[in-house]
């Protein structure tokens, strides 16, 4: 539950930038989270204490029996022992020489009124030692560059910031971001959010230089205003994709046992998240999927896209995706018309959807999207290449097309590929995503993805005016 | 185009079933698409006899100069050539013992009037030779279990039958779904469709004990009552799920130069189709998700979902999506209720969503699935499973633990899994597939297909009543 009141804005550099870590609660035990833990820390870039009673090592590192026989002082600890034993550790932690906390332990209020109890203890504890906490309950906390803090995978390096109320599906979100290579600069789950909570966060990440994009799993906050405030705030400085939890009556139900949330109504916390300048994910799968659009490329001017496909019916359904989010699909210039009736195939298509047709290839695809990048009505394009033809010919070709033809146009226009064959895509879907052209598997995803960065560019001319 | 009329039910068997094929225009040259088939067509269970002028053999196989020369009657003919050789040909093939053409060459009514004069002429050939086509202009077809007369990959092998107006997308339908290891039975790209069209062939998928499900690409048909007809009379036999390119008004100018379709008004088209008994895919990549689900589960008896997780954030998720698509999540029995508590972690929400919290595993997802099934509440069942927590569990197990429940229950009730976790869930999700549990990556997209089988069922129990 996030806290009503915090007492001062805190300083989380300590959290994310730390230097010398503990972790109580170290194990050898593989079916123990301070064992996970502990195998992530020691492959981070900090200094790691392992704090245990019962052995003198740990996995090959000198243990320490407590917090206070640690030589040095150390930024931030590590909490995974048992829930009784964390609020005596606080004045513990403050004694040697840190104030912030992850306490990753469950058994508080998510158990019931005895741990809700335990949790009001642990947050006391902690205030009056004044210590600052992550947690309780949590999967823990990341820093791309620096070090894994967490009983999950490491993210992928990169810039996208994750706040997660849900600590699984946070912890999911950094294997299928791994998976698709898309790079996370910060990530956090805030557990119960006894004390530090999302928008502690949100706060965090809007002053990061390492995070260009803040991402957000929220299923409900007690203090809707200054989540308000705070989200407003951040997508003044850089974008912020919300993905809401308990939308529905049943979404909402199921919320009360999860994280206790009183989610409420979906139009009015949809709306605050429009008013407050941010856009909204639909789905899991499209948070970073969005997040991935605003983070490799620049924000375009308008609604107006253009495609082009190798074949026609790809073109369509681009287009009638583009349509279902509010995207227009303009007529081109005649002057773009000509020169691409000049370049490609008697049988393309030159009006816009463009349908370079089967036999056009890297040239194609170069000239073609040269062209359509300097016509002033195209705002954005979406770049499509579906099955190759014949053996010669393959997918990575109209690839290494596309990224010469953005690489001479400088220009500041986003473009997406949709590379649509299946495992033989791959290789120049790799191409255009490892050069920052986000690549896609449908051209519905694609549109969608535009259409919420067109909203925020919308939105953020709006401000400035 | 579609014809307006056909002359006679055609007797498609030989076009999907034929013993001896020859392929005219078969060539060495591998930018040649007679190349690519000759290809196709050697690996496939079929004669093959290549057909070329230029040589006595073609990649090892002896040649033929013409189709005269071809000692045995053949049943299909494939015809790669340039368009104005095509109409003379038509005399030829039935003396060769054939009544059946894929005419695969371009070059005809897709490139303006002097083509549309060309094609006009070759219908006018066939039926004057009484000989049925299919294209031209088109990628051909396939039946994964006998041969591969297409210059696009064979299809996995399998039960969903696909006709596309649109060849490149059918081919990348081929592509996507053989990655996906979902099977085809059959494949046809109708092309121009100057004879045989979309219609003809889901009357043949109908009546084909190897197709369980039928799925289409279309853009726009001339005879609209002949499909509407067409398609009732097959979605009374089996599921159809449409996918309709040409929705939006930006889509429909798009039709025009890719089929020449009138694609129509979508609200009219959608009516149609559901009318006519069938459902809707809205994207591309959801075409076949809907398909296997319809092919590998039973039928479900109404809309209320069972949802279970081993995290509350996806539970919360997956009940939003099946509001969205008008599934109900709803109570379970107090006798599962507490059956779920005796055997679950006393942190478990024993409510629908069920989470058995992360440390649940194979003997939980077990157990649960059990319960889940045997609650006369629940309709059918989503199971989600999140990353694994600790080193020694994979979500393998909970995916082996679900089918042994399934297999346990010998349970008529549909099942499908979401598993969330990158490439780290693989695993688990490949051992449901080849279970033919179908597995998502997103409880959205579940959720989408879940309500596709439940109209479906729904629809047709009406029918029976």
């Amino acid at each position: 539950m996030e806290a009503e009141q915090t007492p001062e804005k805190p300083d989380l550099d300590p959290f994310f930038i730390p230097r010398r870590i503990a972790l109580v609660g170290a194990s050898t035990d593989y079916r123990k989270l301070g064992n996970s833990i502990l195998m992530n820390l020691l492959a981070s870039e900090v200094e790691v204490y392992p704090v245990t009673r019962n052995r003198d090592t740990v996995l090959g590192v000198k243990a320490y029996p407590n917090l206070a026989a640690i030589p040095k002082p150390v930024d931030l600890v590590i909490v995974a022992i048992a829930a009784k034993h964390c609020p005596d550790l606080m004045k513990e932690i403050r004694r040697a020489g840190a104030r912030h906390a992850v306490v990753i332990s469950g058994g508080f209020s998510e158990t019931g009124e005895e741990g809700a109890r335990l949790e009001a203890e642990l947050v006391n504890a902690a205030r009056e030692a004044g210590v600052r906490l992550i947690g309780p309950n949590c999967v823990g906390i990341s820093n791309s560059r620096l070090f894994n803090g967490t009983f999950t995978m490491m993210p992928e390096r990169g810039n996208i910031g994750l706040v997660s109320q849900s600590g699984a599906l946070g912890g999911m979100l950094i294997y299928t971001t791994k998976a698709k290579r898309i790079g996370m600069s910060k990530f956090a789950s805030v557990g119960n959010a006894a004390d530090i909570g999302i928008v502690d966060i949100v706060d965090y990440f809007r002053e990061d230089p390492k995070t260009s994009v803040i991402t957000i799993y929220i299923e409900g906050v007690k203090n809707g205003r200054r989540l308000f405030e705070s989200l407003r705030m951040a997508s003044e400085k850089k974008p912020v994709v919300v993905l809401k939890g308990g939308r529905s009556d049943a979404g909402r139900r199921a919320t009360q046992s999860h994280t206790g949330s009183l989610a409420g109504s979906t139009r009015v916390f949809d709306g605050m998240i429009k008013q407050a300048g941010c856009v909204t994910a639909p789905t899991l799968d499209t948070l970073f999927e969005i997040a991935k659009l605003f983070d490799y490329q620049p924000s375009p001017r308008g609604r107006n896209i253009g495609i082009i496909s190798n074949t026609g019916g790809a073109g369509v359904l681009a287009a009638d995706a583009a349509s279902d989010f509010s995207l227009n699909v303009p007529p081109i210039e005649e002057n773009t018309r000509k020169a691409l009736r000049q370049i490609l195939s008697p049988l393309a298509s030159v009006d816009n959807p463009v349908d370079v047709v089967a036999s056009g290839g890297r040239r194609e695809y170069r000239v073609t999207v040269e062209l359509m990048l300097a016509d002033p009505n195209v705002d954005m394009l979406m770049v499509i290449c579906a099955v190759p033809t014949f053996a010669g010919m393959t997918q990575t070709e109209h690839a290494a097309g596309t990224l010469e033809a953005i690489r001479a146009a400088e220009t500041d226009k986003p473009v997406v590929g949709v590379w649509l064959a299946g495992d033989v895509g791959k290789p120049g879907k790799d191409l255009l995503e490892m050069n920052r052209i986000p690549c896609y598997d449908d051209p519905y995803v694609a549109a969608l993805c535009m259409s919420r960065v067109a909203e925020y560019a919308e939105r953020h001319n709006r401000s400035e005016q």
